[in-house]
């Protein structure tokens, strides 16, 4: 049975039933899935446990890569089943149930959770659960649309459960680069050098011994929404590639720019749609979640190379790419997030990373995570990773929301996920702010002019103009300087009185 | 004429006056400086640069490594000399033209600021002066006490002026590591792997015919002011140790510790004293500015070896060593501050960082240089590339300041500048918080209860409480989040009324 997916014959009695897989998870048990951005989750121990949840109260601790898809997240939630929860999600039940604080969501920087376990700083997982195209002749395990942590999972968890998806394409197999740092001391330098070396193996390198369960499951991932580009996510892409255009003019870009990695979201899938029409070529992506635009630039014969930890489709393009997937495997890489999000690479490769703020405010310090500094969104994710060490960190958001209510740039951000140091580029569909080389007063005014929405500007430069009045090197009123959010919160208008 | 100092004899005439090599420099250039931490700066030249700006008004852009010594930095802004200041100061008279926005500061991660210049994203210096101990046979620059940005400023700049001192021991000769990372994109790995490996070269290999002048200047360092540990940094130095010994009988730390970086002042000199009588061994350091206790923990026997970019010594700590470098220099070298600070090499190397807060909130975000929110103190320094890579990032501070009118730890910082996912652990002469792997509300219950001063525990306790009753993953009342530092600018005390 499945012996084209199971291919160490001795591991073959281990098919069990999800129920029977669930029934190894234990109250108090920490146990870690593999997904990331929605792509390659485990899914049907996962619903498994949550139907014994909602049997009998069950308390666990659940470690993915980053967000899973299917609802899971929001169904543990509400079961009842999350303890706590890491290192990043984004589902609107969970969210709920972490806002209130019933759920302890540990939201960290990608590429560290697996970083962390490996020297002790967080437990091990009990139990790994990991979504797989086929087990090898050597019991390994080749994942399916993402890598995410699972590989450091399934060889640090004390047992593995596997689940065989033969409704995954055979042709998975191959496309992953499986490369797991040294402990340290005498950690070696990762040898990765350009965006499509490989330098690991193309399966999980478990002792089959500690498979303790084979589930076979047919569920698939699912699909992205994606939001088609409005006027301003075209504006925004807009300016942008007229940046880029002008730093391949001044030479400090070349005509391929340099590996993107580009967050999820509409904003992030506009920019990356109106590459296709920009003369740039020979493009490279080394990023987190590969979408729709990916295969888009590579039909376009625009992108040369894409790695990546995750591919996370719409149900079209999915039907495309997934049902020839031979077709693209040659031009892709999925890696480990550690990898794919490593300081070591985000510097060397000299990647741009372009990701999406909440909001920011006039010294270029951004929110990604925290509606009014308290409500959780979805979590930093990779951001931290790469905006700290690539070549150019560039932060995109639409310059109001709530038709008009927000403004999405204000005097000083509620909570701070990218300190001012770390922001170069912000872009807003009102213009384009280049930040760097300058002092923060500079950056004020930059900003003003060029990124906050008209609506807006007169009560920022009367506020900055205060500010300075006051003196600093930053200058703030601090009795003022949330008064937006509290205005927000009170009135439902940040300029309301 | 010096020939033992200048040994490639066709450079012997290009000796000048230090006025004669001032004139060089244009109004509106930018002048990189040797100097990082008062060690190893240029002094002859900036000085005559300094009496040319009081006769005649002069605007120039100063880069350095980080900090300068003999009052330098003070007097280039009372004579009106700096427009802008890149990437890090510490003198009062700076400090006060820079809150004042008389002078542009642009405050940096110590590791970025060539490899910004390197790909054109700041202009290249147009002079460097650099500090030299000699100047070899291939005329290539043996610096001093700091290597700093002298490297990349020296090879980028136009034209170089070297300020050769007698009065620096020759023995400098050899103890410097100087690597210069490759342009990307095809950029290799950094090829260290162990605090002690060398990777470069002993000197820095400029063209010499980009030497413009030789300046001989004999003025020395300024000494550095160590204040003996208090009650307060002795406790936070005990709380630590405390916290490594459990960290090595958990097994999660080897009795050599990891290498550590040790931030500059006197609560990272108390935790470094506090060394010298804890049961480690074979200590390694990979930090940047060594200080005294370098010394002493090497001549204790409990420190292998030594990894800097800087060497800042009181005065009688220096007498001792530099009139004995070679007693040092086989546990000793000094890079270029983009290798000290080096993303890369934090990860590889698993550092563990100590750094000093000038403030904290409840969720572990850390404020390292604004007063109350707007008013700079020195800047960010090295804090940034350290924080975010190394395998444990720990903040110390006393918990209260000025007689108690200020509490460190505040409800919400003022500024950010290491957001909480970047900040392992948080000590005060209260106590130690050991904040890996917790949600927000948890940290909140192990800083309070941990490190704030009894003082402010129940006014703490009151906001959180308040706080959590309105939800939130990460609970603020914004209101009055910001309201213990209002206080403190109307009315002296953070809890006034």
């Amino acid at each position: 049975m499945h012996s084209d997916r199971i291919r160490l014959s001795s591991l073959q009695d281990r098919i069990i039933s999800a129920d029977e897989a669930a029934a190894l998870i234990k109250d108090g048990m920490t146990v870690g899935l593999s997904g990331f951005g929605c792509a390659g989750d485990a899914k049907a121990v996962p619903m498994a446990l949550v139907e014994r949840a909602r049997r009998k109260p069950l308390k666990i601790n659940v470690i993915t890569g980053a967000s899973i898809g299917n609802r899971l997240d929001g169904l543990m939630a509400e079961a009842g089943l999350l303890a706590r929860r890491m290192p990043f999600q984004a589902d609107a039940a969970l969210r709920k149930a972490i806002n209130a604080g019933e759920v302890m969501f540990v939201d960290q920087h990608l590429s560290e959770l697996v970083e962390l376990m490996r020297h002790g700083q967080l437990e091990n997982p009990d139990i790994a659960i990991i979504e797989a195209a086929a087990i090898t002749e050597q019991g390994h395990i080749v994942p399916t649309a993402s890598v995410g942590n699972s590989a450091s999972l399934a060889l640090s968890a004390r047992q593995v459960i596997v689940e065989i998806n033969p409704a995954c394409s055979a042709h998975w197999e191959g496309l992953h680069d499986i490369y797991i740092p040294e402990k340290r001391p005498g950690r070696k330098p990762i040898p990765l050098v350009n965006a499509d070396d490989r330098i690991g193996t193309t399966a999980i390198a478990v002792d089959p011994q500690r498979i303790a369960g084979i589930v076979i499951s047919d569920k698939v991932d699912s699909p992205s929404t994606i939001v088609p580009p409005d006027a301003e996510t075209q504006a925004i892409a807009d300016h942008l590639i007229a940046f880029f255009e002008q730093e391949v003019e001044a030479g400090r870009l070349s005509s391929s720019l340099a590996p993107l990695q580009v967050g999820v979201g509409s904003i992030a899938n506009a920019v990356m749609c109106g590459l296709i029409e920009a003369p740039f070529r020979d493009l490279v992506q080394y990023s987190e979640v590969l979408q729709d635009s990916t295969f888009e630039l590579i039909d376009a014969g625009k992108l040369k190379f894409a790695s990546g930890s995750a591919i996370t489709l719409s149900a079209e393009c999915g039907k495309r790419v997934f049902g020839d997937l031979e077709k693209y495997k040659d031009r892709l890489v999925l890696r480990p997030q550690e990898i794919s999000n490593h300081p070591e690479l985000a510097r060397r490769l000299g990647i741009i990373g372009i990701n999406t703020a909440l909001e920011c405010d006039i010294y270029g310090n951004v929110n990604s995570t925290h509606v009014c500094g308290t409500r959780m969104m979805n979590g930093i994710g990779g951001s931290g990773d790469f905006a700290r060490n690539v070549h150019m960190a560039i932060f995109v958001t639409k310059s109001i929301a709530k038709d008009g209510a927000i403004s999405s740039v204000v005097p000083m951000v509620s909570h701070v996920d990218h300190i001012g140091q770390d922001v170069d580029v912000l872009v807003t569909e009102q213009g384009l702010a280049d930040l760097r080389g300058l002092a923060p007063r500079e950056r004020a005014r930059v900003i003003i002019a060029n990124c906050v929405h008209p609506a807006y500007r007169e009560a920022m430069n009367t506020y900055f103009e205060a500010a300075c009045a006051r003196g600093g090197h930053t200058p703030h009123l601090l009795d003022e300087a949330l008064s937006w959010h509290v205005n927000l919160e009170a009135r439902g208008h940040m300029l309301a009185r």
